[in-house]
């Protein structure tokens, strides 16, 4: 038996409960240990039971998705990790065989499972993986932040799937992911990187991180203050991370003719546009689901490897396992960068 | 002197007046006498003199861009064209000094001037254009379709940008250049062509042109029945020329994982767009200005040169220079292709 | 026990033996009835025993790679295809571990086997396959040409690694795969294409499929042809099969520059190249090797679903599963498309 | 009058003359006071009128191209640069009206004039250059560096073509292109730079502009010590500057599957290629002409705006206008890096 934080029923919260280990591995499944977690945005839905939720969501399930833990058992087939490997992990589920994942677009699975949504999740002492799913670190970085890696990846896919190099890039909404872009494009040679928040405490982790210019959109006129900040010219590529619809809205009014722009971040309502901004200016716009699999892992790998991030600056806070709540609460403060669970082993 | 069409005042309607032919020529700019004119929904705008037209057209002001006719003097130091040369014409007169004219992209150029929106144009007699801006055709094409190059380079722009090679395309909107797209898309081996219209004659044009399907938006329920040509997979490619923000919203519906889409059609207000779907379904979203220059026009030389196209098709009315006001009806009946205009010689 | 064609030792030719069904499934494993088989120029250096077959197989092996047959038995974890399905087949056996399988590059692993070559191939009545390889057709294309679905691929591949969508193209050897470039260049709307071959039979069959010039290497100055019908501008992309040197050397002096160049023939030696040609011009070179998994299926499917290509001109001879070394004396002659030879089930 | 070294006659070594100022200028044209120039090995082949300078040149010719300088003169209809403004050069001067000018690549244009080869050169007192070919540097460096853009521009073409971003990169050759390549490279984020160097000042130079390994070609065994240094996976990427054909063809031995090639150096003969390992390897090659006009430029202005590089270390000597003979034999030498040559105003 293993501890699980599970959506119990069709209401707001969370229950820590004893459910059995998923110890029935198919060929090329995995059970791994967890060692770490980190929260999500995504969670924080599920806990508040938020209208997407409830159209999502079948309970009862694990919840949780960012994990890293330890290979503790193998398929009959497994190949790829061994047991006593310490992984971090992809956390969508895809079907290998529709036309997306036979040509290297996996992200974009026609029947794609995420854990913690669509099925059993991480918050738990032991979750079962595909192996495909695994990332082994070889890098060595501090094993707390391997939890991270897969927010990380969100931050990577969006950071470059238009190339970043000496372009200028406005990074709408620092949350965790946005001030691991703010980290990934500073790491490849962005001309400048302007940052708009309106949280204080996330406005200084994007500072720290390196963004030459941080934006109080609370305080600030942010298209004045881009354009100043531009020469009159205007940024070349806009990484979205708010899902507010003002702040795409108004980036319109300070991108480039010819510029682009990556969606991540979710929107409540549909979105007020003006389209035709976007065809006078002949602007790109490219929609972000999940990590290029497993290019973004790649990426990942190489930034990990050449000692590129700060990762100590976006995590700013770690509890225990005990202390889910607490996260939770920390979480909706955002008043901080990424919040990491460990558990001890 | 010479006859020509323009916006006299603030109001709507044309005048036929009288004006000096425009012979003062700068040292790469050419006079030509014009032969064909066509139409576009652009001129009706300022025929009509909707809210767009009052906030861009300053009257007085000579109207019309698509034209084709004969050089007949050129500026001093001119090398491109020679006198006599039949020719189309590129209509955006760049500045050729930003950052875009001066890196291949002339068609989002900071300071782009459209002649007969901006700068006098084409319903004339005679007018005076850059030479860069000229197009020498060298396939035998019928003169009188020299006059349609310039929206058939939109065509190509909307088409082309995202490869349609091998793809399941939707062509919503098949006024002229959605026509035109539906040309050029078999042209170049689209997998299976939908279009999207309203208009019976349209309907039946795009139908004459190649189009696999096509789909009365009207009278079918389109998400359904594009699912069902498709095997309910959806379309690859979609070149949306008909600024509706139903047909728009509804496409995210009937559009693949990952798919692309080409936006020419001008939205008459904001749009209401679940931008959510943008970003689960990966899609990749691109705003069509003017044509590539000049590589859309290249790929014109291209597509004439291998005469792949059936502009007898796509032109379903010629008519006198005397003739402006009958051509603007047919054109607001919506139940033509091209209406070209000659001028005799 | 199952016929099949084996390189029993180190020396030329082959051999019909009887050999064990291999029934013997992995999960994910599929045995197939061979119902069509088609030979390729590997085969031809694995029957003459050549300096690369002498490095590269080990013998006993069963040859050959390109087939086609009935799915009879599969692996307890199959589900892309069921028993009955008849299919084709990709011959590369990939690892699915490296970064390339990864992410999306399969057609390089690391770690490739290829049938035929380096584990027990298909001239024989059955072979075992992973079920990620194989095809299920549904097109309703003539059984007998889906054997070559396999080099197709290869054309596909080369054809359009580059796009040749309004370009002017020469394909350098017409040889089977060369063939079907032309086949599929003229789907998919190349300008022009130029075919450059020495034999006679191929000659007439690139005239057949639509080459609109067609090049006799020995008895004309093929570098003068191809300006003469370029308009002195040369070719803006090569497709080269012949593995020739001349060929390769002489094609520098004929492509346009900023031209593109896919390489697929293999050469017997290395060849004596002025580099210096590709840097002042600008050019870019790409190596094929396989297909792109499974990029380059997708368009055999599309090719297949819209009825763009003529597979009845390529195929130009089918014999009957005893009739091994006829086949191989007609590949031999090079007076030959594809031959096909079939089995009764 | 003006002194001028120039090329005189057909045989080695140049001459100090006075000769008149080329104050006739075309309507775009603009005349420049030089104040800094830098050599480069083309200058260096003049000087030794080898075979290709003896096919190239026609004396009299003033030499030299890469320089800085103050306007003092503009045409009728110069626009884009003001009298007083100090200004690096593109050297390639274009016909602007070919295809290749006609869309964004001029750097390939059919019928380039390179000054200092084809026409009047920089190495003079003054230069007449057409306005488009000027560069106005905004990012207030040290003017003693702006005659060395133009190779820098080199660099970039090559460094940034195929993206390096979080890529293993090979840099053959570190001459002062190459190791602006080295600094262009660590700017953007390239996972690894592994450069490879025979002479010893090089050898350090690369060093200190941050290559994380340099390789001794002369004492060491490149494939070996480059696998090595790559987890024996090899390098996503070379940027060849060496010219030289072993350096070439033992690096399709140490270059992953599907890795890009970069080829600026130009070789004295053909090369003896194994192509068949850019085949099978799924290499891409592309040949770099010049910069790409002006996208290398505009790259150049983001480089020096965000301070990212360090000419400091690149630039080794800076010499008097009369000290030209001095300059070559330091180049000649090859323990350097950039040779300026500084005229005083």
């Amino acid at each position: 038996m293993m501890k699980a934080y599970i959506k119990k029923d069709k209401s707001p919260g969370f229950s820590l409960v004893e459910k059995p280990i998923p110890d029935q591995l198919g060929s090329h499944e995995v059970l791994i240990k967890v060692l770490n977690l980190s929260l999500c945005g995504t969670d924080v839905h599920i806990y508040e039971w938020d209208k997407w939720a409830q159209n999502r969501i079948k309970p009862p399930l694990t919840i949780g998705h960012e994990f890293s833990g330890r290979v503790v058992k193998v398929g009959s087939e497994v190949s790829r990790v061994n047991i006593g490997d310490i992984v971090s992990s992809e956390t969508h589920v895809v079907c290998g065989k529709c036309d997306f994942c036979r040509s290297g677009q996996s992200h974009i699975c026609k029947d794609t499972k995420i854990i913690g949504v669509d099925i059993d999740g991480a918050f738990a002492e032991y979750i079962k993986m595909p192996e495909d799913n695994l990332f082994v670190d070889k890098s060595g970085v501090n094993p707390k932040y391997l939890s991270v890696l897969e927010p990380l990846g969100n931050a990577v896919h969006t950071a470059l799937h238009f190339s970043p190099v000496l372009k200028t890039v406005a990074v709408i909404g620092c949350g965790p992911i946005g001030l691991m872009a703010v980290d990934v494009l500073k790491a490849v040679g962005a001309k400048k990187i302007i940052a708009i928040e309106t949280n204080e405490t996330r406005i200084n982790l994007a500072k720290q991180l390196g963004a030459d210019v941080v934006i109080d959109a609370m305080n600030e006129d942010v298209v004045k203050r881009v354009l100043e900040e531009t020469n009159h010219e205007g940024v070349d590529l806009i990484c979205e991370f708010s899902g507010n619809e003002n702040a795409l809205s108004r980036s319109l009014d300070y991108i480039k003719n010819g510029g682009n722009i990556s969606l991540l971040g979710i929107f409540k309502e549909n979105v007020n546009l003006d389209v035709n901004k976007v065809i006078f200016k002949g602007l790109n716009i490219y929609g972000v689901t999940g990590r290029k699999m497993y290019e973004s892992w790649q990426q990942i790998a190489s930034l990990l490897a050449s000692k590129k991030l700060h990762l100590d600056k976006v995590v700013t806070h770690q509890l225990d396992f005990s202390q889910m709540n607490e996260a939770f609460k920390i979480m909706e403060s955002k008043s901080c960068g990424k919040v990491v669970i460990s558990i001890k082993e």
